[in-house]
C-alpha cells in the first residue's frame, strides 16, 4: 500500500495512487474536464497520512536541514522510497543531489525599512522555480519506467523539463507557442529537446500536448494538469520555513500566470498547518501584469472569461490560467488578495532589483516587487509585517526586455577615453 | 599585525600588508611592471602563517562545511576578522550569505566508463566562476572605506564584479572592448555599472582601466593585477576537497585566457599541502582554444610573442595573458600540461554537456572536455585516474554561440502538427 493517495480539488472524491499512475491519469476520473480555453476541472491534488507523518522524525529533519535539498522529505512525496537502504529505487543519487536547488535563498530587500526579504529561486539548475516541478515529475517517470516527458510552456517550464530530463538521460518533447523569446527556445533546444513550434497561442500548445501526450504514452508535465507540478512546487514553502529558521512571513507575494505556483506554495503550507509545524497560513498575495490579470478578475467576479494575454512578462501571460480555481482558493482561504502592475512598473522594478541588490531577475518575478509596492500604498498591507516576495525566473533568459533600458553607448579609442576621464 | 603579507611572485622580496592595501598598490613596489601588451611581471601573492594555522581548526571545519561558503574559513582569507563576534567587521553578513556558491557543484560525467567528473560554477550568483574574486575584492573594498571599483573584461568578470558591488551597495566602472557579446554587455549594463566601451582589444581596456583607476583611487579588480582575484580563485581548491571528501582529483582540466583561475587553483593547492590537508598537488592541466593559444605556446617555448587572439569561447580569449608566469608555473610545478583545441571541438563538446548532463555550459567551459577527449586520446592522462573538469561559465549569458548548433524550426499550425504526429 502506498504512502500517499490522489483527491480530487473539486468534487472532493479520493483514488489510490496505483490506479492513477499506472494509467497515467491526470485529472480526476470522476469530473476532470480539460476543456479547450477554459481552466482546468478536477485537478488532483496528494494527500499523505498526516497523523503518522507527525509520529516521525519530520520536524526535527526540517530543524537540521538547507535549502533546496527538495528530496530530503520522502514521507512527503509522492515516490517510492527505500527506507531500509535510504534511497530512491532506480534514481541515480548522485545526480539527484546535483540538483540542489539554491541553499541560501533568502535576501534582505532594504526598501523604505521595511521588512521585507525576497527568495531567490533564480540559480536552480535551469533557472526558475519550475525545476521543483520538474525534478519530481522526472522521478516518478523513471520510477515508472517512462522515457519520454512532454510539456507546453512558454519558455521556462520547457527549458526546465529539458535540463532535468537531459540530466537523467530522459526524452524531452516541448510544445511552445510560436511568440516564445528566441533565448528560451534556443534554451530548450539547446537541452535536446524534441521542439513543437505551435503557430498559436500558449492554450493551443497546452492542447496539443495533451492530445500527442495521450497517444504516444509520454509522461505529461504540463502544468496543473499534471498533479506533480502542484506537488513539486509545494516544496518552496518547506523551503521558506527552513530559511526563517521554522517561522514564516506574514505576507507572500507571487507572480500568477497558470496559478500553479500559488496553488503549490498553498498546498505547502497547508500541510505544514496540517502536521502542526505552522500556526496559521501566510497571506498569498497574487501579483499578474495588467495585460494578463485573469486570476485579479476571477478573485473579483469569480467568473472567468476569455480574454487574449500581453505583457513583456512572459513567463506569467496566460489568457486561460489552467489551476485557476486553486489559485483563488489559495489567495482567499489564505487571506490574501490579487492585484495588477502595469508593465512599466514592473520593467521599473527588474531595473530597481538588479541594480540595487543584485539579482538577475526576469520581468514576472519583478512583478511580486511592484505588487509589493502597490500593495503598501492601498493599505492592503503594512510593510511592518515580515514580507516575502517570489523570484521565480532569471533574466538571462530573456535579455530583449532588458534592452528597453539599457543605454547603447558609443565605442571611443583608448586615447579619446584617457581625455575624457582626465578631465 | 596583521595574519598575512605579500610575496612577490617573481622577485620573492614580501611587503607588510598595511604597506600595499593603504597605498592601493598591486604589483611588487620592487619588480611589478604593467608594460602595454606584456604579461604582468611582479604579481604578488598572499601569505600567511601556515604553522600558526595548522594548531587550528581549520582541518575540522573542511571536514564539516559545505561547498560555496568561502568566507567560512577567514584565517586563509586576507580579511579583518573579529575573532570575539565571529564576524567580518562592517561586512553585512546577510548580504554574504546569499553570495553563497554552488553547494553541490559536482556531477558525474559518464563517458567511456572514465572516472570523470565535472565542477559546476555556473549556478554563482552571477552565473560563473569570477564570483570567488570578486566577493573577495568587494569585502577588500568595503573594509578599506572605497565605494568605487573598476575593472576590464570581456564578459564574466565585469558582470561578476558590476553584480557582486550592486548587492553591496558600490559603484562598478566596467572597461571593455568593443567586441564583448551583446548579452554580456547588457548583464553589465543591467547591475548599474558605469560602462567604458573601448574601440581596441580587451587588452587596450586592461591598460585604460589601470590608468584610470590609478587617477581616480578607484579599487582595481584587474585580474592577475589586483592579487585578490587569485587569492579569491583559489577557493576552488578548498570546494574541491569538501566536494571529494576530503580527497582532491589526480587531473584538473582548467579552461585558461589569462591564467589566473589556474593560478588561483595552484595557489590554493600549494596551501592546502602546506598545511597537511593534501599530499601532493593535483595535475594542472591547461586547455586553451587554438585561437588564442599563448600559455600553451608559453609552455612549450618559455618565449612571449604578441598575437592577436580569436575564438569563439570568448571569456578564454586573451591575447595578452596577464598572468601568464604563473599559469606556467601551476603547470608545470604540478606536473600538468597544456593542449589547444578547436573551436570546432569545443562547441561540439559544448553540445555533448548540455545535451547528456544537463549542464547549461558556454563554450569556455566545454574547452575542458575537448581538452580531457584529445589528453586521453593523446595518452597524455589515463581516464583511470580521477579527473575533474572546471565549468567556470554559464552558457546564458552568450546565446549566439547556441544559434550555431540549433535548428530554426517553422511553426505549424495546431491542425497540422495533430496530423502530423497522428500519422
Amino acid at each position: 500500500m502506498s504512502h500517499y493517495y490522489y483527491l480530487c480539488s473539486n468534487c472532493g472524491k479520493d483514488f489510490p495512487a496505483y490506479k492513477i499512475e499506472r494509467e497515467l491519469i491526470y485529472l480526476c476520473p470522476s469530473c476532470g474536464e480539460a476543456k479547450r480555453n477554459q481552466p482546468l476541472k478536477g485537478v488532483l491534488i496528494l494527500k499523505y497520512d498526516y497523523q503518522e507523518i507527525k509520529k516521525g522524525k519530520l520536524k526535527d529533519k526540517l530543524a537540521n536541514s538547507k535549502c533546496g535539498e527538495i528530496w530530503n522529505f520522502p514521507e512527503i512525496l509522492p515516490l517510492e522510497f527505500d527506507r531500509k537502504n535510504n534511497n530512491y529505487p532506480l534514481i541515480d543519487e548522485t545526480r539527484l543531489k546535483s540538483l540542489s536547488l539554491n541553499s541560501a535563498p533568502l535576501i534582505k530587500i532594504d526598501y523604505n525599512r521595511f521588512n521585507l526579504f525576497a527568495f531567490d529561486d533564480t540559480r536552480n539548475p535551469t533557472f526558475s522555480y519550475k525545476d521543483r516541478a520538474s525534478i519530481l515529475v522526472v522521478m516518478k517517470a523513471i520510477q515508472l519506467g517512462i522515457k519520454n516527458i512532454s510539456a507546453a510552456s512558454t519558455g521556462n517550464a520547457g527549458s526546465s523539463i529539458a535540463g532535468i530530463c537531459a540530466r537523467f538521460g530522459l526524452h524531452s518533447n516541448i510544445f511552445v507557442p510560436k511568440t516564445i523569446p528566441e533565448s528560451k527556445r534556443i534554451q530548450i533546444q539547446a537541452y535536446g529537446a524534441n521542439l513543437f513550434i505551435v503557430d498559436g497561442t500558449y492554450d493551443d500548445a497546452f492542447d496539443l500536448c495533451l492530445e500527442v501526450s495521450n497517444k504516444k504514452k509520454w509522461l505529461n508535465r504540463n502544468t496543473a494538469y499534471n498533479p506533480l507540478t502542484i506537488e513539486g512546487k509545494k516544496s518552496a514553502a518547506y523551503d521558506i520555513l527552513i530559511a526563517f529558521n521554522q517561522k514564516i512571513p506574514d505576507n507572500i507575494f507571487v507572480p500568477v500566470g497558470d496559478g500553479v505556483i500559488i496553488g503549490g506554495l498553498y498546498k505547502g503550507f497547508l500541510e505544514l498547518k496540517e502536521l502542526d509545524l505552522i500556526e496559521k497560513l501566510p497571506r498569498l498575495i497574487a501579483i499578474q501584469s495588467s495585460g494578463s490579470n485573469q486570476v485579479v478578475r476571477y478573485f473579483k467576479s469569480k467568473k472567468f472569461e476569455l480574454q487574449s494575454a500581453e505583457t513583456i512578462a512572459d513567463s506569467i501571460c496566460a489568457s486561460v490560467p489552467r489551476n485557476l480555481y486553486m489559485a483563488d482558493e489559495a489567495i482567499t482561504k489564505s487571506g490574501g488578495f490579487a492585484i495588477e502592475v502595469s508593465d512599466e512598473e514592473i520593467l521599473s522594478a527588474q531595473k530597481e532589483i538588479i541594480q540595487k541588490f543584485g539579482i538577475f531577475i526576469e520581468p514576472s518575478s519583478a512583478a511580486s516587487f511592484a505588487g509589493f509596492k502597490q500593495a503598501v500604498s492601498s493599505g492592503l498591507c503594512t510593510g511592518n509585517e515580515l514580507n516575502l516576495l517570489m523570484f521565480t525566473g532569471n533574466g538571462l533568459k530573456d535579455m530583449n526586455s532588458l534592452k528597453t533600458w539599457n543605454k547603447n553607448l558609443k565605442a571611443k579609442k583608448f586615447e579619446e577615453w584617457l581625455f575624457d576621464l582626465n578631465e
